[in-house]
């Protein structure tokens, strides 16, 4: 087994692992049969989401000790700020969603439950524990691009599962790969693995219940 | 109307408010028809929420400004880790479950979504946003066990109810909402008032969502 | 009297934001009589300053609630990580300091003290008292800059003045003195000043701290 | 070499551990030669810094795990509002300093520059940081006074002396070294030793600072 940390955690949390990345909304996105209305509900929470994944990047930088640390902090931060939310708006708009009415809807408690799941991990925690909640996101949505792999031309879904196909997603996930052995190098040890899956899991279920709550949208 | 902040949260709220302390959970334990399987569900889980609300008071007492705002919080926290998870250790005893079979338990989706919001939203915030969050269940506990009055001697709840009807308890009540006065003087304002009843209706609807758990286990 | 917050601030703090904006430091600088051991001291612990204040800049990020509030945070943590700490390896430079010779240099204890004061005030208060904490620095120096107004074109110090004196610099200044308002009207209260008085107060004695540890190693 | 942390922490910053333990103040309050101006500017602002660390411990509670890592954290904190800090204001009035001149005090620089550190760095890392960073203070002052051995009937600082040189307060510094130990094994990792010694040698170095604005205050 490889002794990459990111993979310790997946094969220590496998079954949630597969239940979050293939999941039925997962599924129905990559052969496009997935209800418009289970991809709004997604589309829209996932909007708010990354308004608090934004905030969880910059406690990330709040969190280094070297400037090089901040740096990469801050730059995930600005990608979100800056590229992630106006991707997003795109889409919404693409699927008739209007940024005011994305931005009046309130947050739904799976929204609420990951996110703050993850800040408050990471605020009690060190650098390390952030990281670890953060990336059954980050690395979870490129591996989920790659299994997929190539959408029918006629997929409604095609241009969401080319952007975390594209190289510059899978390369951001391949970096976090590397900044979690990094990190643990850095800070990390042999008794901090049981809290860390702990949290990897937990993270993970979360994120399954965020598919979740799109496909309920879409009965 | 009073002008008391707390008085003007859950009218602000008023549905929510209502959805919570009338939930049929509540309304169940009252008239003593509430299904074991619920009650114990309920109790292992409040135990672990205990365990957050007890860093909740910790976080209060840091953020606190004044040796009385720690003193304060320390006292509560104290509460927590001494009198009341003892307390519920017992309860728990008495419905048959065991300390180990209790810590043994994973938290559920709304313990940790109710509590880490508590957490999160408190730490990014200040003492008075911290507070905020945690009167629906401090106070709202309070005016619960007031509106279910005297139950019957053979009420098999009739002890949970006793314990928040306490005058101890009761009192506890009182003085945090005295005390979500005494913090909207010191650090509030007019233009608080909105983002503190949004902070006071998650928490509220997440605290019927904790019952709606307890409930379903019943089922 | 101007009702903005940060002239009631100012103020408030009348005698100490003299003995820092008028700090014998300064005056020296304006007139190119300041020692250049003075000046290199300074300028090798503003950098390591710098990157605490990048670490404050993530934490109002992390303080925010809204998506405009967290851009205008981590746009300004950009700016410190890219353009700020750039500009001043460039000054580094020009007084014979490397890169390697700064980054291995131990902060000043008033380095330390003000950079986790103003941290920790943001941490255990909200977005208002982070910022309150941040504006002597920020503003005081567009402030300095001014009054020193045209230096003669043989003063060692030119540069750094422009720098201050620039129209990009001052209007970041005034944006900070308006986001200071805004921040009091969403977050603020009249019971709110002494506390915010106590922290500008405290801040600008320490950005005095900060003057004289620069003018002590000139001696 | 003992491979306990603490050891090897004190080990790593030998000297300012020296100039922090075997300072001048120490070793006038010792033979009993200590300035009493010197001792009461250090009471008062011990007193100060005491309110601080009561934020610190309460921090500890906030970043805890586990219940029993919260009640660890919580009987320090109460035992410092409740127990050390009357125990100050008795010695304090000793010396004819009443509790409203004291609370009046503004803090020292070196009070702020300590606590401040301490509390930042327990927020931005985790459990074992701000362990790390307590620890000079708690264990600090039991070896000190051990060190010092029984002082003579006639020394004014005797009662000081003897509170730390107390089986009660001895065996609460023993529980700290233990309980980092305990710390290191589960959050620890030889990558973590750097940073930590870092955090401990900044800690010593503002304990001496700490010292030194007594005896300042004795000339």
């Amino acid at each position: 087994m490889s002794d990459r940390l990111f993979d310790r955690l997946k094969a220590d949390n496998a079954s949630a692992w597969i239940a979050y990345t293939d999941h039925a909304f997962v599924r129905a996105l990559a052969d496009g049969t997935l209800p418009e209305a289970a991809f709004s509900r997604y589309l829209v929470q996932d909007y708010l989401f990354l308004i608090q994944f934004a905030r969880a990047y910059a406690l990330a930088a709040y969190k280094s000790d070297t400037l090089a640390d901040i740096r990469h902090a801050a730059s995930r931060l600005l990608g979100i700020v800056d590229r992630e939310t106006s991707l997003h708006l795109d889409f919404c708009r693409g699927w008739g969603l209007s940024e005011a009415a994305i931005e009046a809807e309130p947050e739904a408690r799976q929204t609420m439950a990951y996110t703050r799941f993850v800040l408050e991990r990471g605020m009690a925690g060190d650098l390390l524990d952030l990281h670890v909640a953060l990336s059954p996101c980050l690395v979870g949505y490129a591996e989920i691009a790659r299994a997929i792999g190539p959408v029918a031309s006629n997929n409604p879904y095609r241009a969401w599962v080319e952007t975390y196909a594209s190289a510059d997603y899978q390369s951001g996930a391949s970096g976090e790969i590397a900044f979690l052995d990094s990190l643990m190098e850095r800070r990390g040890g042999p008794g901090r693995f049981v809290s860390l899956s702990a949290t990897f899991g937990a993270a993970t279920i979360l994120e399954a219940d965020f598919w979740q709550m799109g496909l309920d949208a879409g009965r």
